[in-house]
């Protein structure tokens, strides 16, 4: 099985551990490295081949966190600009032979059930070897607006639906029968080329104009007018919500997007735990619960007469944050954009 | 006049910006530097010659501060081992002409009131060439147990008074005759050894036979014997208590202690302000408001959704606390100590 790491993303929601010059995928948060090193040491020993579609100015990053994993990327997909995820998929999948196994992940998701997720990919390669166009959808434990789900029977797709609002939310849940898109994938290259042909032929043909022109198919490295030619579209939209060869792996696999803090709280600060920090040394709790840290392994953290916190520091910059508050992470990035702040 | 600042102390109320390598009066506080540089600007234009009593072991970060203000230290006296501050005073004035006006204070004091302050240094040089042992008496505003109080007549000492229980201090603020004691004092040299060595005369003797001792009057250098030698004695009680040579000079003139971070916020946040931060750039505060944040002046600092919050942040140590819990970074330090935590 090949592995596709989409490694593009660079947002602010995250900010000050996520910044446009290190974005959240490759920002150090545990011991074992960063969420990227994390995608890559759950796929290790499940995956002969290894690709990825990264922002030009973040290649070093994921090449240099490859190399601490001892893996070599077989094919790079360098974006100058992003275009969302069917291009990159396409455009990797160009290069590949038709019959190659597919998986395709994000690289900013956290996977707590590694034994799980290896459940869930083992079935999702038998059926990309039946020609299945493969997602895998999360049992949710909470009425998320922040995603969208897949009303399923099974392993079959009935539809894909939206961000719904909270009251639809949390009719999903009750009913039992919707999943979370987890924005992982797993086909074989071909057939997922056949559907975009079908069901995107402009996406498909901009993609093939581009990888034609690309001199070395093992780096793939358009210019910002190639690039540009292509219409930025999700796989989701483009493939997933038309193709009749879809199928879905329903998982419990503690996965987390890590959208926000208090996402990841919830994922850190596990039932019957007190608080959670994301450091080597320990932090310090005096008296205080229900807080997550997050802080560089030689920083010494301590709360006293604390609740309900998300704490978050880096070298240049420290946010201290009420728990829930997490969506005006957006709100501090803007206004410190208006201060004309740099390190954003 | 001559001016004699005690930095020997070493405290960890105020961990992690004071630690016993860098204790809190050369902690870079302020855009304008460390409390020790604030205590020799504040003295500048008032003082012809300046001593220094400091700990061995932080004579070059005393030294190196005095270098940033253009100011060399007369008289240096390197205590191998704290004895309070009787002795320190005493082994400076036998360096000095009896008749030199000497003015002793503290390093790690804050004062904001720097009119008021010159104010009340002029008047007690008036007392001290008049032969008076002055002291400092600052107008109480809140019933402080941590302190001790000097009762008084106008600039007659009634008597001083140890650190009273909440209810006493109550009394003593509402009676208004009351002073806190801010161990400031002024006095000719000659006039307090005279005071010494009629009040406490073993002091005194052990003093003169350590002073004969040394070979260099401009840097007197005990060593760890010669200084255990002393009894370890504070001025208050070894002469302040005793002499009927003592005055006060009663001011207002925004002084703190800084014995802990509720202290400094409440020097700090002044009335009607929300939040302070003794930053370079200004800390940004999102619906937050009665905090104080202290940090280096290149990192930027986000508070969100946060209220009653002391937030102490140092390059590798990070405190946030609730505001009133401030007494307990002595646990903190006793703990991390258990720990065998290197940075106290």
């Amino acid at each position: 099985m090949t592995l596709l790491i989409l490694c593009g993303g660079s947002g602010t929601r995250l900010w000050p551990i996520s910044r446009s010059n290190l974005p959240k995928q490759f920002f150090p948060l545990f011991e074992s490295g960063s969420l990227f090193e994390s995608t890559l040491a759950r796929n290790l020993h499940i995956i002969d081949k290894h690709c990825i579609a990264v922002s030009a100015k973040h290649t070093d990053l994921a090449i240099g966190d490859m190399g601490k994993k001892n893996v070599n990327a077989s094919i790079i997909l360098e974006e100058p600009c992003g275009r969302n995820t069917a291009p990159a998929i396409a455009l990797i999948s160009m290069a590949l032979d038709p019959e190659e196994i597919l998986l395709v992940s994000p690289s900013d998701h956290l996977i707590v059930n590694e034994s799980a997720y290896k459940t869930a990919i083992a079935r999702a390669s038998e059926l990309a070897l039946q020609g299945k166009i493969v997602t895998f959808g999360i049992k949710p434990n909470y009425p998320e607006t922040g995603f969208g789900y897949i009303q399923h029977e099974g392993e079959k797709v009935i539809r894909f639906v939206e961000k719904p609002n909270q009251e639809v939310a949390k009719s999903y849940l009750e009913s039992g029968d919707y999943l979370w898109n987890a924005g992982l994938f797993c086909f074989k290259a071909g057939v997922f080329l056949t559907e975009l042909k079908k069901y995107a032929p402009d996406i498909f043909q901009a993609c093939q104009t581009v990888f034609e022109k690309q001199k070395d198919k093992k780096r793939i490295a358009p210019n910002r007018e190639e690039m540009e030619s292509i219409p930025s579209v999700s796989v989701d939209y483009a493939v997933m919500e038309k193709t009749d060869r879809v199928a879905v792996v329903p998982c419990d696999m503690g996965w987390s997007d890590l959208g926000s803090f208090d996402s990841l709280y919830d994922l850190a600060v596990e039932e019957g735990s007190q608080n959670s920090s994301f450091t080597q040394e320990d932090a310090l709790f005096l008296n205080s619960s229900q807080n997550l840290v997050i802080a560089r392994g030689d920083k010494k953290v301590v709360l006293v007469d604390m609740n309900d916190c998300l704490v978050v520091d880096t070298p240049d910059a420290l946010l201290v944050m009420r728990r829930g508050s997490s969506q005006k992470v957006k709100d501090v990035v803007e206004k410190l954009r208006a201060e004309n702040y740099k390190q954003l």
